[in-house]
């Protein structure tokens, strides 16, 4: 693994669909990945990131999946599984409770909200490497939602597009154990340049003068 | 999982990284990939997916990986893990044996060869989402190296740029069952519209007219 | 120039930037456009391009500028000298009615709005390939504002994408005369495929099945 | 314009297109472009550019047009005019004189040479903004050939992709004066955060440190 550092300026902590859908009870996703969430910790992770992020004046950027409205894909040629699936339960719906912001990671004055995401990757069809270079960032933390899908989609491309990836293995979660086991163990260490805990981030953060 | 299915013009075979040091006995990625490539009879597969292709008008796009030079990666600020390390190892080195195409997978006249990619994605950096447009293609079926690198970053890619995508899971090979795991059963389902055996798809190429 | 043609399918009319700032008399840059506007007879033609594309069931897609918001490009390195400009003035600002649509130019239930563009060209950092896609489009006609900053940079990049690009010379407008000769004279008929009056243009939307 | 300043690490060098075909007498597209070369210096305004910048430690990147090959776009959907006209006089064709670098203006160890661009955007389907990411870059200077096609298209990229952007008006030519006036009067003013003459950036780069 790469040696990597963080600073002020360079670097940017990219917060991926922290919707109510996701992240509190009664949210249509809540359900299945409670379990890992609770087993790694994932709210009170969150919001040690963050916290530790916005203290150090590391700019959060808010990366956020579509919300669906009605008629979405259906004059589509192509949509994918999981588009046709969040569609049928209308995941993210636009102008509900499920679709905005978990009420402990609301946007503040110096963040970036991106453009919405169709489909997994932040950067696809989106601002996100324009906003990311206006800002003169080439370092992006990942945390949030889901560790194998959005994540790790968005973190693929990141490198892809010449950024430092860091994955943050308990501030994120998954359907299940073993998809966590595959983000982090079999193919994030192809891509990420560090996959650390919240606990290894928070002291490395802990550094930036 | 959607309902697929393929035509003359609007598909296109992408055959990703078909390389002596990954594909022939000898290569340095052979012996890694070697339990995984026996067990899915990977190179009969190859062999059986190009030339029904080849039978019924479908284009091959060749999906190239960079080849290594000196020099490669040196000066730059943030390259990837697997960057370093095929550069170490001088895989797909320039003008040698192991960066050739496998003597059963060359190119011919009506194929395209895509400009080479420098990590893991085949449109990223390259032309290869230009060439599918310029030749009227709309659906991608994906075989090659490796399962959840360069075949799942271009397959992941390919979705968020609106098209169809086929995998095919015994056309493919990685360092270990796990990985063929976590492609094909973990991930591949939330952003392929066909996961297939080669076997089937042999059997949609013979419907197409 | 080529020999092109329009299908219902394959066909898209893309409606650059149709606001009241643009559009309407009182709009903040109507009075800089509407010497040549009224010149080419712009808002005639729009309407009357509009509506045929709907009858003969070519798709409208809307591509509109960013809204400006205070804060905009206050902390970005490298704001263009348009973007600079128009912030100060506060062009196309959100919930004004410089930046509504132009009252005869309503998206209706079957047109697709894509996301705002930040500068000039409609596919940068938005949805606008990935959409046309998605509809099956690979042919491209561009009206509406202005004829050598948002039309060309948008026609420019759909080329550079594989899209067929049609360009109509009085469903536009510009600044002055000759930004208008520099448009479709000396560098539009370098990339594309078609430079159309909208008499032309009706012609051959006439011919559509 | 806004207040731009270079900096060694920050900024680089693109230079577009320095072919025999373009630069040298007998070229192929010399005769065309040698009225407006020799009347701005043009030879001359290139090599006191790159000699500059390489005492000064910007780095040089090669931004070269596609090599003309047998069968070039005879399959594509939608060949653009330009590349219709060029692939029929073989310009910049692959293994001739043509398509070689002009003497003056060879690769050196540290220049980087991006991956050749099919139409007139540097960018499109190529390397170009990952390279100049993995090389720390957020501010490029464009010289080479031509004004309103491959420097103007690169140029207004660049912009679009959160680039600082200098245009260089007698580092650049075109095949008319009208064509120059429109690249640096009328449409470089809306995307170029400066358009400065060669004496002008030579002294902006004297006080690089």
């Amino acid at each position: 693994m790469a040696d990597v550092s963080y600073t002020k300026q360079g670097s940017a902590l990219l917060l991926v669909d922290p919707y109510n859908d996701f992240l509190s009870e009664g949210g249509k996703l809540w359900r299945p990945v409670e379990a890992v969430a609770r087993e790694v910790g994932l709210l009170d992770n969150l919001r040690a990131v963050t916290a530790a992020a916005r203290k150090k004046g590391i700019r959060i950027f808010f990366v956020p999946h579509h919300r669906w409205e009605p008629g979405d894909y259906e004059r589509w040629a192509h949509p994918s599984p999981d588009q046709l699936a969040s569609g049928k339960r209308q995941v993210f719906a636009k102008g509900t409770w499920g679709g905005e912001w978990h009420v402990d990671f609301l946007p503040q004055p110096d963040d970036v909200v991106i453009k919405e995401h169709w489909a997994q990757n932040g950067f696809a069809n989106t601002d996100l490497d324009f906003q990311l270079k206006q800002h003169g960032v080439d370092r992006v933390i990942l945390i949030g939602m889901l560790a194998n899908t959005c994540i790790e989609a968005t973190g693929r491309f990141a490198m892809e597009l010449g950024y430092q990836v860091t994955l943050v293995k308990d501030a994120t979660a998954a359907f299940s154990r073993d998809r966590m086991h595959a983000a982090h163990e079999l193919n994030g260490p192809n891509y990420a340049h560090a996959i650390l805990t919240t606990c290894e981030l928070l002291a490395a953060l802990a550094e930036v003068a």
